[in-house]
């Protein structure tokens, strides 16, 4: 079944992530391709609810592939998760004749246009943006590629100092509540441990294991922290631990922060967040709704919203086994 | 049925690329781990025909995943491809007491193993290390995802002086006889026309979509050029021929050259090398010989060495309709 | 002697470079703190004659500090040689009331301002914005810096291929008539050799340098050439000469090419930028015409235009001692 | 006067910074060229009174140019303020037949080769070599420049999503007691206020500036505060100040931390390594001793040991002004 669609409103909403300016592109540049009026929405729910719209075309978008953050801004709001607030952004919608949205975000992003496709059977559509690849129905979240590449470069800087001065570093990551940056990052970086929400090391294994890794003949070590992790200490408590339990050792803690948000996207995540754009308006126009576009096997597919929410993105089991291997 | 190995010989080979120190380590590093000796042979074939062997263990590959190039070094060996040459490599082997071998390479890598574990019955295990990705049976050659983000960074420098004299650049880029690089660094660097072997587009065409782009009121616009394109003409015959049919152009040429073949590996390259190496010992340690290992549908598989080579790696056609619509 | 300035007009001209918009921006604030009125003039010189003026003010140069480029776009003019054009540049100036000038390019450009200025008695002040450093009065002109770290980390790259090959590789790398580029990233990319055009090395002693450096241990070699090295041959002879007159090289060329005019500004370029733009606007504002702004001795200075076009930028002679030493 | 030089003994101490790889291998090199042996000391004090020495020649420093960190690796040491370990340090020195120390390093390294100098009567000479930019005699420490860019980078990303958010992110940069980087820093990432040790702008003018960029149009700032900065709080006291004190803001927090002190050299510092290892050998041959090699007007120069230690390196007011205007 296919809609006739006449104008696409598109917004950013939660966290932002490298090739959320790409996804934006994509779907304004495909939306004309289409002879389908765009606009963009400000501050994500927030702008939809203050009816914050721009027309946007081919040229609005110029030169934005490579920038890191959103042009249309994000924000998180409380207003829309009230009946009141979500009434206004459909009025809204109405007047401004847009007939279908694309958002662009993480899980709390798909629960809001779940809620309104429901509520107003609005069609909407999901595109995955978040560094954190916590997203059920995608290999791959838009920002993820690019935020370990930024990471990875960060743990090399902080392995030269490490290994000039035979230093232990606690690398704090984000991820959330999943350990996927972590555990990509501390493969890619050569880093001694890992400590992923996933799996309880433990802190006893944990001293077992960066002992070993001294006697082996390392005089400096890399322990990477999701900041998800469940060890029971947050990073500086880790730090304490190991400077009272271990000898010999000259303990940093490094918490990377906020430039894991930032940068321009890699080339992988510009070339999926243009996959991902052409896809969402695309299903828009063939009828489906409530849905997100994601990436299976190198093919573009859809997952139902709730299920892209509720279900599990889970942490690859080779890389955990690899991750030990490596740290022979 | 698994087979005893004792002592693993690794090596690199032909063009060198970002992720093969990452792989030697890993290599090293999980023989160490399944207590099987490892011997690194420098040059490629070179050095297996002059044993040129050098016993590694996991400190002789420390601080060597962030770096490109190979520390093996790499060469193209002539004489390899004589029975003699192959004679003296399996003896040189033999002394050595080396039982297995692991080669990192493209097709004509692979070739000389298969040929050398036809003629000698020698357990040989490939892994596919070039920027091109024109090896069949992996999703990602080591190398590529790294060398796409270097084109990319190149294409948003030449972009800035591109923008700021509305000039027209033809940008050329590596990937032998495959278009896998110009697709996806086109898509990402924002590029008006993508030129690859794959798809012969015409000079009519390109003059068209360039006319085309320039009415829609672009005033700048890069085309990359695949190197291995076959539209009749270098691209300093095309330079010429768009100064003499299109009026108003300012065109230039760059050629990015070997710069694509170096830099430190990305984080997802260091991770497949990772688990390449890790796959490609413990397949030999199963029993299995004259494979290559590579990444289907992010899962490490094998593929048999004559496939490899024989087989076509082909482009994605959903990404030449990503880039028609992102041009337009 | 002070003057009474009411408003100012900006533009770049001639070859880009990294720092120009940082500079835009920076005339653009320091006109706003001293309420003076501000006009971008696009294109240079050809804007000018075109009366292409858009008013700018603190949030028009927003987030363009670390954008390579100029927003103001660049182009060289040839109406602006002819008496007639700078006339119609003048009238426009009148109408627009613009009563001084900060133009920011190269030689030509301050040959233009300084004609401009002559003839309509019109306050210009210049800011030295090429990679090439080759402008007396300032020991570095804007984007030097920013140009001489893209080239090393392209020759870093390149290194990796050669020393995986053991190959010789000519880097070409621009900087006009003057060596300043390459004497300075022939040192800082560990080149053998560093061809310029202030010193015929010779083409007999070049082979002797080669022969010497792999007699004493190296096996790959760079050797960077100016773009406006006078040796005779350009650098592909120069490969055809060393691969017939030297055995055992594999020899390849790599040309830069424009990458190197564009890329985010340097912390250097970008600070240095914004004391120029400083420096400049409250120069007029003192009365000095005719001027080029530029840092000495770590001082911003005032150069008179005609001795920044004549004068001339010498090389460090300390410098090419140091490479000497270091190529040991 | 000249001294007949022998063997040069180079070690590096205190915190490493960006370019002391290139300065050992300029002091390693220029020893070779003027047929004078070398030995690298390794973690500086320590290994002096270890004799952990070990003999360096050109080949020794190959591809260690563009490494951040220090092959010699680095150590601050209790045991050389004491006599007797000075005495043990002499005793190794003689024993391997050292005549002369190049001390790589900050004023802690600098104060304990003047005191050997004094007790020995031994010939030494000073390298700078600290990011932080802290001594006096030199217009670059080795680092500095390194650290500014990397510095910046991580403040382009930050910006990128304060900017989506219309955040204020306090950015906490390094920089010991002194002010550079941060003011540096913040005028080339675009900051809205900079807060250095030697100047207190108080809270109350902090909130006022903050007040006033958000009532120009800013919707999101970015605050870099030097970690010896003395306005009474720290960073993250700073944050809840705001936090109680402003309205309509959210506040973040980034402590960069030790990425600052990694990553690969700057073709500005690799060029002044490589200078101030000439420099500082040639000195020695002079007959110079108890010296610091540095950068005057872009000059190499002699400072005595102890002005260097004493004096000031005073932060340039001009910097302070510019910034104040571009934060209009």
């Amino acid at each position: 079944m296919s809609r006739k669609i006449k104008k696409i409103g598109v917004f950013t909403s939660g966290g932002d992530a490298p090739g959320m300016n790409a996804a934006i592109r994509s779907v304004v540049r495909t939306c004309a391709f289409h002879n389908i009026e765009c606009v963009g929405i400000y501050r994500g729910y927030e702008g939809l609810m203050e009816g914050d719209f721009e027309p946007m075309g081919p040229r609005s978008v110029k030169g934005i592939i490579n920038k890191g953050g959103t042009i249309l801004k994000s924000a998180r709001s409380k207003d829309f998760r009230t009946k009141e607030g979500r009434q206004k952004a459909f009025e809204n919608l109405v007047k401004a004749e847009v007939d279908s949205l694309v958002a662009i975000g993480g899980d709390g992003t798909f629960t809001g246009a779940m809620i309104f496709n429901q509520e107003f059977d609005f069609p909407v559509m999901g595109i995955p943006g978040t560094i954190d690849n916590d997203i059920f129905g995608t290999s791959h979240t838009l920002g993820f590629d690019t935020a370990q590449n930024t990471v990875v470069e960060a743990i090399d800087k902080i392995r030269d100092t490490a290994s000039s001065h035979n230093r232990l570093f606690f690398v704090e990551v984000m991820g959330r509540d999943v350990g996927h940056i972590a555990l990509n990052v501390g493969i890619a970086g050569g880093a001694e441990e890992i400590l992923i929400p996933e799996e309880d090391l433990g802190l006893d294994r944990l001293v077992d294991s960066l002992n070993k890794s001294r006697k082996s003949g390392k005089s400096s070590s890399i322990v990477i922290v999701a900041e998800g992790d469940k060890i029971g200490k947050n990073i500086f408590e880790l730090k304490e631990y190991v400077d009272e339990n271990m000898e010999g050792y000259d303990v940093r803690v490094s918490v990377l922060g906020h430039m894991q948000r930032g940068g321009s996207p890699s080339c992988f995540d510009r070339v999926l967040a243009s996959r991902m754009g052409v896809k969402a308006v695309e299903s828009l126009m063939e009828g489906k709704t409530n849905y997100m576009v994601g990436l299976k096997n190198n093919v573009m597919q859809l997952t139902p919203l709730d299920q892209a929410i509720k279900g599990k993105s889970k942490i690859n089991l080779e890389l955990l086994r690899v991750s030990d291997i490596m740290s022979t």
